[in-house]
């Protein structure tokens, strides 16, 4: 195991905030200590692509004119974020973990990266993505042990924001790519419903991908998703993100559904006896808690959303056609064997297979959302254990993806750890109640005993 | 009035490729004729942004090689096609119609540019659109009168078809881009059901825009759509364009509507002149004609699409925010003043009103919808009048943007003209109903006695 500069050690940003506007901080000296860290972790955790610090300072020291002014463009203005290099930037290349991609230069801001800058946010580089945000590892370690995956495919993300270089950080999920490297680097994560923010730009062309985040915390995340979404809205077509211009205020729960997913056949021992234990304390502390044991309808779920893995990957297959086999057909060994396997199973879906897999999603999409209406949210371990040793594979989404294929809000709340690294409580609410789902995980976090999750 | 090289003649190519199988014609013969014609037409209407013709060639011999063998990939194998400036290719830049994008190379074929070249189709160039295919004319005439407008945004694809320098060209419409060249020019045009084509690669995010066609024959149209959708899908989530694998037979419909849309009001008493004779030849020949004084339905219909057009402006100014906003904070002294001002009233929308706007159209869409139930199309004009002189504007698309806010298939068909410039037939369809739509389509070509539309 490498040494480490210390326990990882997230840099929350909302919650300092009303130092910038009193004087007692600025958002250069907030980027200063990030900068320390990004120095101290970077060389052991190869979260970053690229990094440019002379830009992020410039962008903080006007942050701080602007706190110093009272004329603040945001809630994030000086906030330091990272950009999965899936997703444009103007500035700096955008890569897509592919040497297909190297050194290109889009030329323009992302849809999200707009959002973003525009509400003041410091871009201090690009994170780490696995190749085209799928499964090719590209190298970032785990800060909380350095032989352990960090997740991916926003592997660079969850790295760089556990240890506080950023405090948040750009994240796409089409299986697992979000929920479970927050969970294994141990801090938020948050995929939202479909459509939410505008993934101009992105790279990521699939119909069940989300832009997300990875955040030092409940607020950040929810901030710096609100700003971008009322900066550049939804995807085309889509009402964009819905809840209140700042974080919704902790909500208990009256009654919590426990999803064991595929995943529980492959968890470990330990994983489970936490949500065990997690969804104990919530019964003692007076919410319902039903389970596929004590409800049909849970158990109807849990049956529609077993083969959520399969059936995200014909779907992923058949969106990937375009633009693999593109790169294919002049760049084929510049693929990973992954990504040439993913298009020969394309080949075997055709239009007619791929209508009839959107046609299932949907139908398991309908099944869910009828648990809304007597179920607050439902809680699930995000990984089937904390992060595995190994950099390759990036680590099991099998209990992720059914929040991906159905489309909904997917949380991973850092409160839980097993055998001295993080673990998360993934929180699933329903599509468009994403404000719900944050107003539930914050009180989760309560009454699971993190105070400051 | 400048001289023109003749008599605009498209040229069809599915109707040729019985030659190419029997030995008696080959693409490459087939591609130089059309090399001739953009020698002679070129130079006076501007139809083209790049050509390759040496690349052009070589994919032409490869078809030729092909047919030769017994083994040509599709059925559109050798089609010379343009491929509208707005949409990626590898091997040639792609600009946009725009300064911001001068000499800028995607280094990849967008998803409808891999699905023709997979399926043989030759690519003899780029043709000219409007700014980001929205409303400012980048210089292409009409190859009927070059001192009138040809239509636009996919103003270099409906002329190089018109006059047969390609058998198809790529089109996109979001309010009126493809029809409305179409009817001008005197070629097919075929905006599909919202979806039915992969957009990938393709510069316009707008939820009601697709990739459609302009073409020399309603088989052409049909079949590169139809080579493309089996190749690379619909819009990721969508379920890809319906019907069979060639253009379906003529069928004649049993009942007609007939709709005015807004335009009627500001329509030629020529142009009105020719749809009411048209639903006076349809009766006669046994087929029941709806309109708003004869049906309820149809009047809701007309009221509910009455508005198309600024409700369809206020769904994509908002959605322009990205990227418009991020060129114009590098680079606003490239932008139009339209592009600028569409960025002005995307300021005075907001997400709620945005959503608001969506729901609207939703719901007129669900009314239109309603009328499927017993009518087989609709009929319209797609153009208040033939080209109207000049340049600038690219004409009223005030007839086309109801087909493009319903999200549903609509076509031009070449059979009418006023004072000497073609008029196209609108043929408007229900959802995932193309086929249907160029059924009729070919049965009302026939009926009003243009054989071979």
């Amino acid at each position: 195991m490498t040494s480490t500069p210390g326990r990882p050690t997230p840099a929350p940003f909302c919650a300092s905030t009303e130092n910038f506007a009193e004087g007692r901080d600025t958002p250069r000296a907030f980027l200063e200590r990030c900068l320390e860290r990004l120095d101290a972790w970077e060389p052991v955790i190869g979260a970053f692509v690229c990094t440019d610090p002379s830009a992020a300072r410039a962008a903080a020291d006007a942050a701080t004119a602007r706190w110093k002014a009272g004329r603040p463009l945001s809630r994030i203005d000086g906030m330091p974020v990272g950009v999965k290099d899936i997703i444009e930037t103007f500035d700096l290349p955008t890569q897509m973990g592919s040497p297909v991609f190297d050194g290109w230069q889009a030329g323009r801001d992302a849809a999200s990266t707009m959002g973003l800058r525009d509400a003041g946010a410091v871009i201090v580089g690009k994170t780490v993505t696995t190749e085209f945000a799928a499964t090719e590892p590209r190298g970032t370690r785990n800060p909380w042990d350095p032989s352990h995956t960090p997740g991916g495919s926003s592997s660079g993300s969850a790295a760089a924001v556990a240890v506080g270089i950023v405090s948040a950080a750009l994240g796409t999920q089409v299986i697992g790519s979000i929920v479970r490297p927050a969970s294994y680097c141990g801090c938020v994560g948050f995929k939202p419903t479909v459509g939410a923010i505008n993934r101009g730009g992105s790279h990521d062309y699939l119909s069940q991908s989300a832009t997300g985040i990875l955040a030092a915390s409940l607020a950040d995340a929810w901030q710096a998703m609100m700003e971008m979404a009322v900066r550049v809205g939804g995807d085309p077509g889509f009402e964009g993100l819905f809840g209140p211009a700042t974080m919704p205020a902790p909500r208990r729960p009256t009654r919590i559904a426990v999803l064991e997913t595929a995943g529980w056949a492959v968890a470990t021992e330990a994983a489970k006896a936490v949500l065990h234990d997690a969804a104990e304390r919530l019964a003692q502390q007076g919410v319902a808690v039903v389970t596929r044991r004590t409800d049909p309808r849970v158990e109807a779920v849990e049956q529609a959303v077993h083969d959520a893995w399969p059936l995200s990957n014909r779907i992923n297959a058949f969106e990937s056609i375009w633009p693999y086999k593109d790169y294919r057909s002049r760049d084929a060994d510049k693929l990973s064997q992954a990504c040439r396997d993913r298009l020969d199973e394309a080949a075997t879906i055709g239009l007619d297979g791929y209508r009839k897999a959107l046609a299932e999603r949907a139908r398991v999409r309908a099944l869910y959302a009828a648990l809304a209406s007597d179920c607050d949210a439902c809680i699930a371990l995000p990984a089937p254990s904390a992060a595995p040793v190994g950099l390759r594979p990036t680590g099991n989404p099998i209990c992720v993806v059914p929040g991906s294929m159905l489309g909904v809000p997917a949380l991973s709340v850092p409160l839980f750890e097993e055998a001295g690294l993080p673990l998360g409580l993934q929180v699933l609410g329903f599509a468009n109640g994403d404000a719900d789902a944050f107003a539930v995980s914050a009180w989760l976090a309560e009454a699971l005993g993190v105070p400051d999750a």
